[in-house]
Protein backbone atom coordinates (compact mmCIF):
# COMPACT_ATOMS: atom_id res chain seq x y z
CA UNK A 1 0.00 0.00 0.00
CA UNK A 2 1.20 3.53 -1.04
CA UNK A 3 1.69 5.91 1.61
CA UNK A 4 -0.89 8.56 2.25
CA UNK A 5 -0.14 11.41 0.34
CA UNK A 6 -1.83 14.21 -0.80
CA UNK A 7 -4.64 14.11 -3.65
CA UNK A 8 -4.61 16.63 -6.90
CA UNK A 9 -8.19 16.28 -7.60
CA UNK A 10 -9.45 17.87 -10.20
CA UNK A 11 -13.50 18.34 -11.18
CA UNK A 12 -13.79 19.74 -14.84
CA UNK A 13 -16.69 19.44 -17.67
CA UNK A 14 -19.48 21.54 -18.98
CA UNK A 15 -22.08 20.49 -16.50
CA UNK A 16 -22.84 21.73 -13.09
CA UNK A 17 -21.48 20.46 -9.86
CA UNK A 18 -17.42 21.18 -9.85
CA UNK A 19 -17.37 23.61 -7.36
CA UNK A 20 -19.96 22.61 -5.33
CA UNK A 21 -18.37 19.23 -5.20
CA UNK A 22 -14.86 20.90 -4.15
CA UNK A 23 -17.10 22.71 -1.41
CA UNK A 24 -18.80 19.53 -0.18
CA UNK A 25 -15.06 18.00 0.33
CA UNK A 26 -13.98 21.08 1.85
CA UNK A 27 -16.91 20.73 4.11
CA UNK A 28 -15.81 16.86 5.00
CA UNK A 29 -12.56 18.06 5.51
CA UNK A 30 -13.73 21.25 8.03
CA UNK A 31 -15.93 18.21 9.59
CA UNK A 32 -12.40 16.80 10.63
CA UNK A 33 -11.38 19.91 11.89
CA UNK A 34 -8.94 19.76 9.68
CA UNK A 35 -7.82 23.36 8.02
CA UNK A 36 -9.45 24.30 4.33
CA UNK A 37 -8.01 27.57 2.15
CA UNK A 38 -9.96 28.52 -0.91
CA UNK A 39 -9.31 30.78 -3.39
CA UNK A 40 -11.63 31.93 -5.81
CA UNK A 41 -10.19 32.44 -9.21
CA UNK A 42 -13.27 33.91 -10.57
CA UNK A 43 -15.82 36.23 -8.65
CA UNK A 44 -19.05 34.85 -8.06
CA UNK A 45 -18.67 31.17 -8.45
CA UNK A 46 -19.06 30.75 -4.55
CA UNK A 47 -22.80 31.97 -3.78
CA UNK A 48 -24.04 33.90 -0.96
CA UNK A 49 -25.66 31.18 0.45
CA UNK A 50 -22.11 29.18 1.13
CA UNK A 51 -19.76 32.33 1.93
CA UNK A 52 -22.72 32.42 4.85
CA UNK A 53 -22.59 28.82 5.63
CA UNK A 54 -18.68 28.87 5.61
CA UNK A 55 -18.76 31.42 8.36
CA UNK A 56 -19.92 29.18 10.69
CA UNK A 57 -16.17 26.91 10.07
CA UNK A 58 -14.20 30.05 11.58
CA UNK A 59 -11.04 29.86 11.43
CA UNK A 60 -10.61 26.43 9.86
CA UNK A 61 -11.62 28.26 6.88
CA UNK A 62 -9.64 30.91 4.93
CA UNK A 63 -11.66 32.21 2.01
CA UNK A 64 -10.20 34.47 -0.71
CA UNK A 65 -11.81 36.06 -3.39
CA UNK A 66 -9.65 36.86 -6.32
CA UNK A 67 -11.09 37.19 -9.48
CA UNK A 68 -13.34 40.90 -8.64
CA UNK A 69 -11.96 42.95 -11.44
CA UNK A 70 -11.44 40.42 -14.21
CA UNK A 71 -13.37 42.15 -17.51
CA UNK A 72 -13.97 39.74 -20.23
CA UNK A 73 -12.63 42.54 -22.91
CA UNK A 74 -9.49 42.13 -25.19
CA UNK A 75 -8.14 45.52 -24.49
CA UNK A 76 -8.23 44.82 -20.37
CA UNK A 77 -5.39 41.89 -21.18
CA UNK A 78 -2.48 43.71 -18.45
CA UNK A 79 -5.65 44.74 -15.97
CA UNK A 80 -6.46 40.43 -16.08
CA UNK A 81 -3.33 39.63 -16.00
CA UNK A 82 -1.98 41.61 -12.96
CA UNK A 83 -5.11 40.01 -11.32
CA UNK A 84 -4.59 36.70 -12.07
CA UNK A 85 -0.84 37.21 -10.81
CA UNK A 86 -1.59 38.33 -7.64
CA UNK A 87 -4.46 35.07 -7.19
CA UNK A 88 -1.61 32.66 -8.29
CA UNK A 89 1.19 34.66 -6.21
CA UNK A 90 -1.17 34.09 -3.20
CA UNK A 91 -2.24 30.49 -3.92
CA UNK A 92 1.63 29.62 -4.51
CA UNK A 93 2.94 30.99 -0.78
CA UNK A 94 -0.54 29.04 0.49
CA UNK A 95 0.90 25.67 -1.18
CA UNK A 96 4.44 26.37 -0.38
CA UNK A 97 3.24 26.87 3.67
CA UNK A 98 1.41 23.39 3.48
CA UNK A 99 -1.14 24.82 6.61
CA UNK A 100 -3.86 23.51 5.23
CA UNK A 101 -5.21 20.04 4.77
CA UNK A 102 -6.92 20.73 1.44
CA UNK A 103 -6.49 24.18 -0.58
CA UNK A 104 -9.35 25.05 -3.60
CA UNK A 105 -8.21 26.34 -6.83
CA UNK A 106 -11.50 27.09 -8.05
CA UNK A 107 -11.65 28.44 -11.98
CA UNK A 108 -8.08 27.99 -11.72
CA UNK A 109 -8.35 27.01 -15.66
CA UNK A 110 -9.20 30.04 -16.57
CA UNK A 111 -5.97 31.27 -16.10
CA UNK A 112 -4.29 28.52 -17.99
CA UNK A 113 -7.34 29.13 -20.68
CA UNK A 114 -6.59 32.95 -21.53
CA UNK A 115 -2.93 32.30 -20.87
CA UNK A 116 -2.82 34.85 -17.56
CA UNK A 117 -0.03 32.39 -16.01
CA UNK A 118 2.30 29.91 -17.53
CA UNK A 119 0.95 26.26 -17.10
CA UNK A 120 4.32 25.50 -16.57
CA UNK A 121 4.38 28.18 -13.48
CA UNK A 122 1.38 26.56 -12.41
CA UNK A 123 1.98 22.71 -12.95
CA UNK A 124 5.65 23.24 -11.26
CA UNK A 125 3.98 24.73 -8.40
CA UNK A 126 1.65 22.23 -7.81
CA UNK A 127 4.38 19.36 -8.45
CA UNK A 128 6.47 21.33 -5.56
CA UNK A 129 4.20 21.23 -2.70
CA UNK A 130 4.62 19.55 0.73
CA UNK A 131 3.33 16.48 -0.02
CA UNK A 132 0.22 16.07 2.31
CA UNK A 133 -1.57 19.03 0.86
CA UNK A 134 -4.34 18.09 -1.47
CA UNK A 135 -5.54 20.44 -3.74
CA UNK A 136 -8.71 20.93 -5.94
CA UNK A 137 -8.88 22.27 -8.91
CA UNK A 138 -12.13 23.22 -10.71
CA UNK A 139 -13.38 24.72 -14.02
CA UNK A 140 -13.79 24.22 -17.52
CA UNK A 141 -11.56 22.99 -19.94
CA UNK A 142 -8.66 21.05 -17.58
CA UNK A 143 -5.88 20.67 -20.22
CA UNK A 144 -4.48 17.22 -20.83
CA UNK A 145 -0.90 18.57 -18.89
CA UNK A 146 -3.16 18.86 -15.97
CA UNK A 147 -5.36 15.83 -16.07
CA UNK A 148 -2.24 13.86 -16.55
CA UNK A 149 -0.80 15.25 -13.42
CA UNK A 150 -3.83 15.04 -11.17
CA UNK A 151 -4.85 11.52 -9.09
CA UNK A 152 -8.67 12.01 -9.93
CA UNK A 153 -10.80 13.73 -12.47
CA UNK A 154 -13.98 13.67 -12.97
CA UNK A 155 -15.74 15.46 -15.94
CA UNK A 156 -19.27 16.69 -14.86
CA UNK A 157 -21.22 16.22 -18.06
CA UNK A 158 -24.57 18.43 -18.57
CA UNK A 159 -27.66 16.11 -19.43
CA UNK A 160 -29.83 18.32 -19.02
CA UNK A 161 -30.10 22.46 -18.51
CA UNK A 162 -33.30 24.22 -16.46
CA UNK A 163 -32.23 27.55 -17.31
CA UNK A 164 -32.33 26.34 -20.93
CA UNK A 165 -36.31 25.91 -20.55
CA UNK A 166 -36.95 29.17 -19.47
CA UNK A 167 -36.51 28.23 -15.58
CA UNK A 168 -35.21 31.19 -13.60
CA UNK A 169 -32.13 30.73 -11.32
CA UNK A 170 -33.55 29.50 -7.45
CA UNK A 171 -32.44 30.88 -4.13
CA UNK A 172 -31.14 28.42 -1.68
CA UNK A 173 -30.29 26.11 -4.78
CA UNK A 174 -28.22 28.12 -7.25
CA UNK A 175 -27.27 31.20 -5.60
CA UNK B 1 -40.17 34.32 -17.57
CA UNK B 2 -41.46 31.03 -15.78
CA UNK B 3 -42.79 31.49 -11.73
CA UNK B 4 -40.05 29.89 -9.70
CA UNK B 5 -40.30 26.21 -8.50
CA UNK B 6 -39.10 23.49 -7.07
CA UNK B 7 -36.26 22.00 -9.32
CA UNK B 8 -35.70 17.93 -9.38
CA UNK B 9 -31.76 17.85 -9.99
CA UNK B 10 -30.27 14.48 -10.75
CA UNK B 11 -26.60 13.73 -9.98
CA UNK B 12 -25.69 10.35 -11.73
CA UNK B 13 -22.83 8.65 -13.75
CA UNK B 14 -20.00 6.28 -11.83
CA UNK B 15 -17.72 9.48 -11.00
CA UNK B 16 -16.60 10.78 -8.09
CA UNK B 17 -18.81 13.91 -6.96
CA UNK B 18 -22.57 12.91 -6.81
CA UNK B 19 -23.33 13.11 -3.11
CA UNK B 20 -20.59 15.69 -2.67
CA UNK B 21 -22.17 17.89 -5.15
CA UNK B 22 -25.67 17.41 -2.88
CA UNK B 23 -23.85 17.91 -0.28
CA UNK B 24 -22.56 21.07 -1.34
CA UNK B 25 -25.95 22.31 -2.64
CA UNK B 26 -27.34 21.80 1.32
CA UNK B 27 -24.80 23.85 2.46
CA UNK B 28 -25.72 26.29 0.02
CA UNK B 29 -29.48 26.07 1.00
CA UNK B 30 -28.75 26.21 5.17
CA UNK B 31 -26.48 29.07 4.42
CA UNK B 32 -29.68 31.11 3.72
CA UNK B 33 -30.97 29.39 6.62
CA UNK B 34 -33.26 27.42 4.56
CA UNK B 35 -33.94 23.86 6.14
CA UNK B 36 -32.94 20.81 4.38
CA UNK B 37 -34.06 17.10 4.95
CA UNK B 38 -31.25 14.29 3.59
CA UNK B 39 -32.76 10.70 3.44
CA UNK B 40 -29.57 8.57 2.75
CA UNK B 41 -31.05 5.49 1.38
CA UNK B 42 -27.44 3.32 1.33
CA UNK B 43 -25.42 3.67 4.68
CA UNK B 44 -21.82 5.05 4.21
CA UNK B 45 -22.62 7.40 1.48
CA UNK B 46 -22.16 10.65 3.77
CA UNK B 47 -18.70 9.82 5.75
CA UNK B 48 -17.80 10.94 9.44
CA UNK B 49 -16.50 14.25 8.28
CA UNK B 50 -19.79 15.54 6.62
CA UNK B 51 -21.54 14.01 9.65
CA UNK B 52 -20.07 15.97 12.37
CA UNK B 53 -19.93 18.90 9.89
CA UNK B 54 -23.64 18.87 9.20
CA UNK B 55 -24.13 18.83 13.14
CA UNK B 56 -23.42 23.36 12.91
CA UNK B 57 -26.81 24.08 11.44
CA UNK B 58 -28.41 22.65 14.07
CA UNK B 59 -32.29 22.09 13.13
CA UNK B 60 -31.77 23.91 10.12
CA UNK B 61 -30.81 20.14 8.86
CA UNK B 62 -32.51 16.43 9.19
CA UNK B 63 -30.69 13.84 7.96
CA UNK B 64 -31.69 10.36 8.19
CA UNK B 65 -29.87 7.19 7.54
CA UNK B 66 -32.10 4.08 6.36
CA UNK B 67 -29.95 1.87 4.47
CA UNK B 68 -27.87 0.32 7.59
CA UNK B 69 -29.08 -3.49 6.98
CA UNK B 70 -28.75 -3.82 3.58
CA UNK B 71 -26.75 -6.89 2.83
CA UNK B 72 -26.59 -7.46 -1.02
CA UNK B 73 -27.40 -11.14 -1.17
CA UNK B 74 -30.20 -12.57 -3.32
CA UNK B 75 -31.48 -14.36 -0.01
CA UNK B 76 -31.84 -11.34 1.22
CA UNK B 77 -34.41 -9.72 -1.20
CA UNK B 78 -37.59 -9.51 1.88
CA UNK B 79 -35.57 -7.12 4.06
CA UNK B 80 -33.88 -5.38 1.71
CA UNK B 81 -37.14 -4.47 0.34
CA UNK B 82 -38.24 -3.75 4.32
CA UNK B 83 -36.02 -1.44 4.59
CA UNK B 84 -36.30 0.42 1.35
CA UNK B 85 -39.75 0.54 1.83
CA UNK B 86 -39.53 2.15 5.34
CA UNK B 87 -37.03 4.61 3.53
CA UNK B 88 -39.21 5.46 0.55
CA UNK B 89 -42.60 5.65 3.21
CA UNK B 90 -40.00 8.21 5.30
CA UNK B 91 -39.39 10.01 2.06
CA UNK B 92 -42.90 10.25 0.77
CA UNK B 93 -43.89 11.92 4.33
CA UNK B 94 -40.84 14.26 3.81
CA UNK B 95 -42.00 15.50 0.48
CA UNK B 96 -45.88 15.90 0.92
CA UNK B 97 -44.99 17.45 4.03
CA UNK B 98 -43.36 20.90 2.30
CA UNK B 99 -40.95 21.93 5.17
CA UNK B 100 -38.37 21.95 3.57
CA UNK B 101 -36.69 23.43 0.75
CA UNK B 102 -34.12 21.08 -0.52
CA UNK B 103 -34.88 17.57 0.14
CA UNK B 104 -31.67 15.24 -0.72
CA UNK B 105 -33.03 11.28 -1.65
CA UNK B 106 -29.36 10.15 -1.49
CA UNK B 107 -28.83 6.56 -3.78
CA UNK B 108 -32.11 6.82 -4.07
CA UNK B 109 -31.36 4.86 -7.59
CA UNK B 110 -30.71 2.05 -5.99
CA UNK B 111 -34.17 1.23 -4.75
CA UNK B 112 -35.17 1.02 -8.42
CA UNK B 113 -32.25 -0.11 -9.70
CA UNK B 114 -33.03 -3.30 -7.35
CA UNK B 115 -36.39 -3.59 -7.81
CA UNK B 116 -37.35 -2.66 -3.91
CA UNK B 117 -39.99 0.04 -4.48
CA UNK B 118 -41.57 0.66 -7.57
CA UNK B 119 -40.44 3.05 -10.29
CA UNK B 120 -43.83 3.95 -10.50
CA UNK B 121 -44.39 4.75 -7.09
CA UNK B 122 -41.31 7.05 -6.74
CA UNK B 123 -41.93 9.45 -10.04
CA UNK B 124 -45.41 9.79 -9.04
CA UNK B 125 -44.56 10.94 -4.89
CA UNK B 126 -41.86 12.77 -6.60
CA UNK B 127 -44.11 14.37 -9.24
CA UNK B 128 -46.81 15.13 -6.72
CA UNK B 129 -44.80 16.85 -4.18
CA UNK B 130 -45.82 20.77 -3.24
CA UNK B 131 -44.34 22.81 -6.13
CA UNK B 132 -41.93 24.95 -4.13
CA UNK B 133 -39.81 22.15 -2.92
CA UNK B 134 -36.35 21.36 -4.24
CA UNK B 135 -35.01 17.50 -4.61
CA UNK B 136 -31.82 16.44 -5.65
CA UNK B 137 -31.69 12.94 -6.47
CA UNK B 138 -28.42 10.72 -6.26
CA UNK B 139 -26.76 7.70 -7.46
CA UNK B 140 -25.45 6.08 -10.65
CA UNK B 141 -27.60 4.76 -13.41
CA UNK B 142 -30.73 6.99 -13.01
CA UNK B 143 -33.39 5.75 -15.45
CA UNK B 144 -34.70 7.46 -18.75
CA UNK B 145 -37.90 8.23 -17.08
CA UNK B 146 -36.38 9.82 -14.21
CA UNK B 147 -33.97 12.03 -16.38
CA UNK B 148 -36.82 12.75 -18.39
CA UNK B 149 -38.82 13.85 -15.28
CA UNK B 150 -35.68 15.89 -14.32
CA UNK B 151 -35.09 19.31 -14.64
CA UNK B 152 -31.07 19.52 -14.04
CA UNK B 153 -29.70 16.41 -14.89
CA UNK B 154 -25.61 15.88 -14.52
CA UNK B 155 -23.43 12.90 -14.96
CA UNK B 156 -20.32 12.59 -13.04
CA UNK B 157 -17.61 10.53 -15.45
CA UNK B 158 -14.73 9.21 -14.13
CA UNK B 159 -11.97 10.50 -16.22
CA UNK B 160 -9.37 9.25 -13.23
CA UNK B 161 -9.12 7.62 -10.35
CA UNK B 162 -6.87 7.37 -7.72
CA UNK B 163 -7.49 4.04 -5.64
CA UNK B 164 -6.74 2.42 -9.19
CA UNK B 165 -3.29 3.32 -9.02
CA UNK B 166 -3.06 1.64 -5.47
CA UNK B 167 -3.47 5.04 -3.48
CA UNK B 168 -5.53 4.58 -0.18
CA UNK B 169 -8.68 6.97 0.48
CA UNK B 170 -7.35 9.84 2.52
CA UNK B 171 -8.87 10.83 5.93
CA UNK B 172 -10.75 14.20 5.78
CA UNK B 173 -11.07 13.74 1.40
CA UNK B 174 -12.55 11.10 0.85
CA UNK B 175 -14.23 10.09 3.98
Amino acid sequence: MATPRGLLIVNTGNGKGKTTAALGTALRTLGHELPVCVIQFVKGTWKYGELFAAKQFGDLLELHVMGKGFIFKEENVDKNRGIARRGWDLAKQVLAEGRHHLVVLDELTYLVKYGLVPEDEILADLAGRPPHVHVIVTGRGATGRLIEMADLVTEMREVKHPLRSGIKAQKGIEF
